[in-house]
């Protein structure tokens, strides 16, 4: 088993940030400055396609989290991604997507792919991070454990939490549902799916009909008017809540 | 015009409660024991079908957005319910209800036509309420006001909502669309809307249809797993978060 290899810290705002490694898999680790005497809940989060672990918007969401709830919050670079080096197979498919924007043409065929081949590398790096993370005294092996993953992060999220029983609540949201209902029908987690009413590239009918494929006994569909890049911020804020009344934490800060 | 008419005063738990009649109609004002020094927004709720305007439903949510949000809240009984007395036609209908549900018939038909006569009378009883209310100093008539209303307050709200443009954000769910698609499409204000994914009176692609029509610019559809009645309690909670932001006042209280 991998064990985790710290390789940098800092601090903010009542957030201790840690690069680290996994079996060679570039890793951060946000934490609370003071946390509680025992273990806290986890939460690993995806970033999105053509980002990276440390993309604002997983530093945003690390924050509510971390500073709101006492969480830790683990994000690891996708395949491709951030500091992980890109393979011929990568460099092929985005020239591909490429391609398809500039011509018009749908971007779900080519994406839908390409994320399920990254999801079929990115799972077992998950549960490998995942073992080592509970190794870890403040976080632990009882713990409850969640995950947040919008776009690539839900096309990555849907099989690993299939697979993990470790995880017991999910946010997803912004991805093409052809490669993950399969996955889905077997998710009973609690599960928050969003989607977005005027999306110019994925068809709200497949959205709707991956939120009737979960399986979960508690699932919430949040659906906003706006466009693809258009999610708006306070579903950040929602899923903050989703996760702290799932994982067991109040959340203490204004919502 | 007529003037709010206080028939009682009582508090608890940081909540001043005022009944009131304005013309007739009985109503009740939730106030902030210690109120801001200027006016404070106003949001306007209607009960649901069978209930009244202290059902409990009612009282949890004004807790929520008096002491959370220094907010006023104001409920009238609709036509029929409450403390106001039934009409022959009244009884007439929650007779053709009973036998439907009896037969194991759908109800939604008698539904529809019940609460749109209710809504022709209601919507002006509603107007002359806020009329009233905004002579109040510690109202006036220059603040936001929302509104709230599931159910049978959905059925009267649609149409007071649309007609009324002194109120600026509105939470609807838990209803038939067949007599308020019109009256949605000239709603531009933001709007919440509720739906049951199992609910096994309305069908879920009616509502669906009911969100398309709202042509405000800013709209959100929580959809949640779970029958008729089996709306979350978190979603009072969202709806208190939904008119703080459009209200123009944090919610204090941890969410």
């Amino acid at each position: 088993m991998h064990r985790v290899q710290f390789t940098a810290e800092s601090s903010s705002d009542g957030m201790v940030e840690r690069d680290f490694t996994v079996g060679g898999v570039p890793g951060v680790l946000w934490s609370p400055v003071s946390g509680p005497a025992g273990p806290a809940p986890l939460v690993l989060m995806g970033h999105g396609g053509g980002t990276h672990k440390k993309h604002r918007a997983m530093t945003g969401r690390a924050r509510l989290l971390v500073t709101g709830c006492g969480f830790h919050v683990a994000v690891i670079d996708a395949p491709g991604h951030g500091d992980r080096p890109r393979t011929a197979q990568d460099e092929r498919e985005i020239t591909e997507l490429r391609e398809a924007q500039a011509a018009g043409e749908p971007r779900g065929p080519v994406v839908v792919r390409y994320n399920a081949r990254l999801a079929e590398l990115a799972v077992p790096e998950w549960r490998a991070t995942l073992d080592a993370l509970q190794e870890l005294p403040e976080i632990g092996a009882e713990g409850p454990v969640g995950y947040v993953g919008i776009g690539l992060g839900t096309a990555l999220g849907v099989p690993l939490v299939a697979d993990e029983p470790r995880i017991t609540a999910a946010v997803f949201g912004m991805m093409w549902p052809d490669a993950l209902t399969g996955a889905a029908k077997r998710i009973t987690v609690p599960v928050e799916l969003a989607l977005q009413w005027d999306d110019e590239h994925i068809p709200r009918e497949a959205v709707l009909a991956l939120f009737d494929a979960f399986a979960s006994k508690e699932k919430s569909l949040h659906v906003n008017s706006g466009k693809h890049r258009e999610l708006p911020r306070f579903e950040a804020d929602s899923a903050t809540r989703f996760l702290a009344r799932h994982l067991g934490r109040p959340v203490t800060s204004p919502a």
